[in-house]
């Protein structure tokens, strides 16, 4: 099924083949993901309309940008599961891939004849990975999901935001793109399992045990004490000073890590007492006077502006920075340096710019560029003429 | 290396050793997944006092719970790789292990002499991560960053929170907790690309790039508009209805991600007219709309109470839940069947609970404890011994 070799991605995954019946965001951001490192992703979508997110704005010119940049690169299919032509596509496809991927409810595709039991006994070298709401396991196994609800069962909106304010989303789908983080992880550990052993395995990833994963520290906090933790506003729970302080004009960032850091910051803020005051000799007495201590940083640098101090921050080395809104974060210098930002287009061909690939491995290409999104079903013909060679 | 394979732990990196020169979080949360999905954590720390997480808090009985929750199963050596002594041994475990993480800023291991060219000529078949705050090229290369930072420099908080309010970090440190995601998938496609090539590559992390990643849709959403997204209160920039809503008493999140739940939804609040009105007929023109349209929501949510309220919209198969603090996460029924508080212990003993592993893998055990953390430099002796017997 990898065809060509010189058709191929580059990357540690080359050769992989998925087989990509997630929707929306949590299982097309894992296969963005998988095909950044090189893996083929054949994307099999209801031919009535195909992926939902293709109806998501913003568009151009009719086409969603939010479905050309989670779905660059991808190749795209249109079956109907429910007829006998088309499954027998699918099962051509289910022989010859080495990954299958979906995010239906559990249930749906036991009810096609395509669960993880059945699957694996007639293709047992197929990894199965299922991104739910819930997994595939528990009282609310067949209960629906979408990012918001997993961001909110999960408590992470209850400890963002400043005390007493109203409660917001995490401004990006982090529900949807943990849980795609997670099966990322999965899937190529039940990869490198199987390249050992020979044996596939079912990844069960459910979008809430990823919220609760993420929550790690408030969660340990609370059940080591039994308190609560509520929104922290711009600080940190453990660490001292750590997080938005005032300038002259606008907020900025200082995150003095250690005590080697605060006596740094010390020395920045000209402030030999502060150093000195045994009140805040250790990050942990640091944390216990916390109100006290950014209360007199902050009347330091009130007396200059943001620039200037980031400048004096910089220079002494402590980790210290502004708040970017999205504009600011892509036009920092180290976004293009690293290649953060690249090229790709909508399945009309509408060049769109996208956010790059973050992880970068020794040895393969980063390049400016990546292939278009796949128009529903564009690549049909493709794939089934490229089958029927294959079992000639 | 993997020595008695009955002290192995379980799962699909079983045989995998990575030595860990981490700190804190993003790298530990890196390895605390490879150690879930059943590899072998040395963790390499310096004897004056170790990890820095060891001293932040909550701390029971003197020991930090921050520490242990990441560090659970893990092993410790104290090694000062200044002195020759400690080399020998370091350079003994790089010869034996798979993976070598670190997150010091880039020149660290340079001028230790251990930077990933040298360690790749001497030690081929050696994966070398590194997750450090900018990456190992551009023009921030050398700068200091912890998760505040990058959390204000990649625009997240930007985009959380509501309009006008003052802005907060997210809280949980997802800039760490992002590098340590995108560094476990960096690392297992290297040890996948390794298990099929043989070679050994360099896997580049900076927790800015991961940042931008995570920020996919309002970059896209910028790069196609030139508008600069703002925070969006709770509510998603391109799905309608889809957020935070009242009713008679607490505020809940519903989630109607397409027009067939828009529909069951306007059934649900009794609200035909709804349903018909050509404003909301679609994603895009409910989008368009959505003050109208959360508007005659809220007015009629407004008459019932949240638990009605969810225990219908629950039976009409609507994605929808209530806002959770850390206790109700953890309280959440699905939560303990799911498995995901486990128990763990400091490294003097004292049982804490901790969150539990989110990728559930078929035919691997997922238990209900984990080996405690390790105290500094608690199995230095073992492992000396261990390499001792193996250069025999």
């Amino acid at each position: 099924m990898p065809s060509d070799p010189s058709e191929l991605p580059r990357g540690p995954l080359a050769g992989v083949v998925v087989l990509d019946l997630s929707r929306i965001l949590a299982g097309p951001y894992c296969t963005l993901l998988l095909a950044e490192l090189g893996a083929r992703i054949i994307k099999v979508e209801d031919p009535r309309g195909g992926d939902d997110s293709r109806q998501y704005g913003p568009f151009i010119d009719g086409e969603s940008v939010y479905f050309a940049a989670v779905n660059r690169g991808k190749e795209s299919i249109g079956l109907d599961l429910k007829k006998p032509e088309d499954r027998a596509v699918f099962e051509q496809l289910l022989a010859k891939c080495d990954v299958v991927i979906e995010n239906f409810r559990p249930g749906t595709m036991d009810k096609l004849g395509y669960g993880w039991e059945a699957l694996h006994a007639k293709y047992p070298r197929l990894i199965y990975c299922s991104a739910s709401g819930f997994g595939h396991s528990g009282p609310f196994k067949y209960a629906p999901a979408y990012d918001m609800v997993v961001q909110g069962l999960g408590g992470i909106m209850s400890v963002t935001g400043h005390e007493g304010a109203p409660v917001a989303r995490i401004g990006v789908s982090i529900g949807d793109l943990g849980a795609g983080l997670y099966a990322t992880i999965g899937i190529q550990s039940a990869l490198f399992h199987r390249e050992r052993t020979g044996e596939a395995t079912f990844v069960d990833i459910g979008m809430l045990d990823c919220q609760l994963s993420l929550m790690e520290n408030p969660a340990a906090r609370y059940l080591a004490t039994g308190k609560v933790p509520g929104p922290m506003g711009g600080r940190h729970a453990s660490i001292t000073p750590f997080g938005i302080f005032p300038t002259g004009d606008r907020q900025i960032i200082i995150a003095a890590g250690n005590d080697g850091l605060f006596r740094k910051l010390c020395a920045v803020l000209e402030a030999p007492a502060m150093a000195e005051d045994r009140r805040f000799a250790t990050n942990g007495s640091r944390t216990e006077h916390v109100l006290a201590l950014e209360g007199e940083i902050a009347d330091i640098l009130k007396k200059d502006v943001a620039a200037n101090w980031l400048a004096k921050l910089d220079a002494a080395g402590i980790p210290a920075g502004p708040i970017n809104d999205v504009k600011g974060a892509l036009e920092h210098p180290q976004t293009a340096a690293r290649r953060m930002v690249v090229e790709t287009a909508t399945p009309k061909g509408k060049k769109v710019k996208v956010i790059g690939n973050p992880i970068k491995i020794s040895g393969f290409a980063d390049p400016p560029t990546r292939a278009p999104a796949p128009a529903l079903g564009q690549h049909r013909d493709a794939i089934v003429a490229e089958l029927a060679k294959e079992t000639k």
